[in-house]
C-alpha cells in the first residue's frame, strides 16, 4: 500500500458529506454505513464503542433538530496503508444551546475503491462558550 | 497484527512522556527521536511537513521559555496494526501571551517492542481565549 495523493480532496469531501448528513435528522443515521459492522471504533465525549451497531444506536440517541455548524479548520494526512486522518475543528450549535468549539478525528481505511470510517472520536470544549 | 490491550496505558504514557520534553525547552528538541526520519507526518497550524529532520527545524523554530499546559481531555484507541491513535484537548499558555485551547492528534505505530510517531497533527484554537 502507499500515500493516496488525493489524500486532501477525499478527507474534505468526506467531511462535507460526513455533516451534509449528520446535521439533518432524516439522514443522521444512514452514517452507519461509513462504519464497519465490527473494526470500527468511536469515542464520542469519551464513551468508547465498537461496530456499526453500537454506533447505529449512538446516532438514534441524538435527537437535536437543528445544527448550525462552522469549521475552523480541516486537517488532512495521507496514511501509509493508503488511509487518510482527518482532523477538523470547528463550532457547533444544537437547537437552542450555547454555541461550542468542538474536535472530530475520522480515520478512514481504503476498501477495494472507496473507504471506512475506521476511527472517530468527538469532544465539544466545553470550556468555550464563545 | 491485533489490538494492543494497552492502547489506554500507552497513549497516556506517551502524551505525558511527550509534554514533559515539549515543555522544558532544553529538551524539547530530543522529541524527534519519536519521529521517524522519512514517514512521520507533522501538521502544525496549517503547515504539513514530513521526516524528524524537518521536524526538527520546526521545534528549533519554537522559541517560548515557560508553558502553562491543562488538559482538558486524552481519548485513545487502539488501531489493528497495533498503534494507537490519540487525541489531546487542552489549554495552553506560551510565555506572556493570552491562555489559548488547543488539540494534537498522534497516532503511535509499533516498531518492535517501542512504537513511533507516525502522525501529529496541531492546532490552537485562536478564536478561544477564555
Amino acid at each position: 500500500m502507499a500515500l493516496n495523493p488525493q489524500y486532501e480532496e477525499i478527507g474534505k469531501g468526506f467531511v462535507q458529506q460526513y455533516y451534509q448528513l449528520f446535521d439533518n435528522p432524516t439522514t443522521r443515521t444512514t452514517l452507519m454505513n461509513f462504519y464497519n459492522a465490527e473494526t470500527s471504533f468511536m469515542t464520542f465525549e469519551g464513551q468508547q464503542i465498537q461496530g456499526s451497531g453500537k454506533i447505529l444506536e449512538k446516532l438514534q440517541s441524538l435527537t437535536f433538530q437543528k445544527i448550525n455548524r462552522i469549521f475552523t479548520s480541516v486537517d488532512c494526512q495521507p496514511m501509509f496503508d493508503g488511509g487518510v486522518l482527518i482532523n477538523v475543528l470547528g463550532r457547533l450549535q444544537c437547537d437552542d444551546d450555547p454555541p461550542h468549539a468542538y474536535t472530530q478525528i475520522f480515520v478512514l481505511k481504503p476498501v477495494g475503491t472507496s473507504f471506512y470510517c475506521a476511527h472517530d472520536i468527538f469532544r465539544l470544549n466545553i470550556h468555550d462558550t464563545a
